[in-house]
């Protein structure tokens, strides 16, 4: 990614993304350290047991985290790597990953997440939390 | 998962994954610690720079790491948490994932894995590795 | 630990860990899911550069995230692993590590950590964030 | 860390860390992508059940993979972060972290760790084991 200027340029990127196109991930917040992507639950994105396939938490995350490091990193990122702790079984209507920059370096951004489901009007309930290292690219 | 026998066995729970069919996955091995799962590398998975994404990436290595505990651990397992560093672009025809169990204790199994790009008949190419932990239910 | 009951408890286990003693750490808070862990920065716990060394960074993490689970689980717990980021180098007068469980399970407890350093009366510098599991021992 | 030649070089740094002296760290391996660094298991490193406190395998986990990075980076080395999965009581006479580079790239090395504990001529029992990223400097 490169200068990210606001919410409709981050859904531009996003769209060109085939496989976030694949999992129908939408951008709803963008800006001031955060990020929010948002996926709608479908059979397609299960496990065996009927909840949402840690695979698609595990996307969400690093999604999330990226586009995070991304309204406050100008340079090209790269995610250079994340850990993921599962807390509970994800089911629901929507799948929310909230991102916020935890410290913006020269050279790399360390970003949190948190994971939740979202079921009609209720509470969101958080199924998994993340933590990431988005590397910047020097300009030559 | 509930103590998977063979590979075949593995293939039918891996086939249960409406997620794991949604990208293409399947077992090539499974057994004594050890499970291989590749995904044919295909415009729908990659980001926008024409590389995997990151999150196919995380996929495979959170289902390899799960299922090279099924190997060894009876009971039902979930998926606790994993950490993946990505290490070059992924491109190539095969994205596969080797993941090893380090060890099986009673509640729960730690396991590594090495994610490599295949591409026509050249040596894999590694492009990230990943450790996670997998929780053993107990049984009542 | 089993059962801590408060903060003064809480300081009778910290006090029974040679390795805490040889540190000179001690809780400054425990309760309702948090607990704070501080550590009077001095020449021993250096490293090359006159920097804290990212070992004491990582001892105060894995102590303060299973401390922060011991005010909500009651039975034995044993650190199962964590995950830290360094932000930037860590210097001044007192190390504090505070961390808050983010979800509390039957057999795990998740929880996340910041690590600060204080000089003088100024703002503390964050340098370095944790996330971590801890493991809930059955009774029998 | 700057250019490490040999084994004595890296020892004559590891000196220079008062934490290391503090816990008695020794290097006994280093080159072509592997540490090894070893500390005497004593009373002052233990916790409260007699085990060797995780804090311990924490600092030689860290220092292990950032010493295997330096015998492959010759510019300034910075640990960037690191996941550490603890796998059994670690008890014996000494502590061993082995440690080899996975990947060395221009901006960031990832390596493993493996640590184990030794006790009298028996074999090494695996206590934990450590996957990290250590950023390499440029040169201005």
């Amino acid at each position: 990614m490169n200068e990210i200027a606001d919410l409709e340029q981050a859904r531009v990127i996003l769209a060109a993304q085939p496989f976030s196109a694949l999992l129908g991930a939408r951008l709803t917040a963008f800006g001031e350290g955060e990020a929010v992507l948002e996926v709608d639950i479908r059979e397609e994105l299960l496990q065996q047991y009927g909840f949402v396939h840690g695979g698609v938490l595990g996307y969400a995350a690093d999604n999330a985290l990226t586009f995070a490091a991304g309204t406050v990193a100008g340079a090209g990122l790269i995610t250079a790597g994340f850990t993921i702790d599962y807390l509970r079984p994800a089911r629901g209507e929507v799948l929310r990953a909230r991102a916020r920059v935890v410290r913006a370096g020269r050279t790399r951004v360390v970003a949190r997440c948190d994971l939740s489901t979202v079921e009609g009007g209720g509470a969101p309930a958080l199924c998994a939390v993340a933590q990431g290292t988005i590397a910047v690219r020097q300009a030559a």
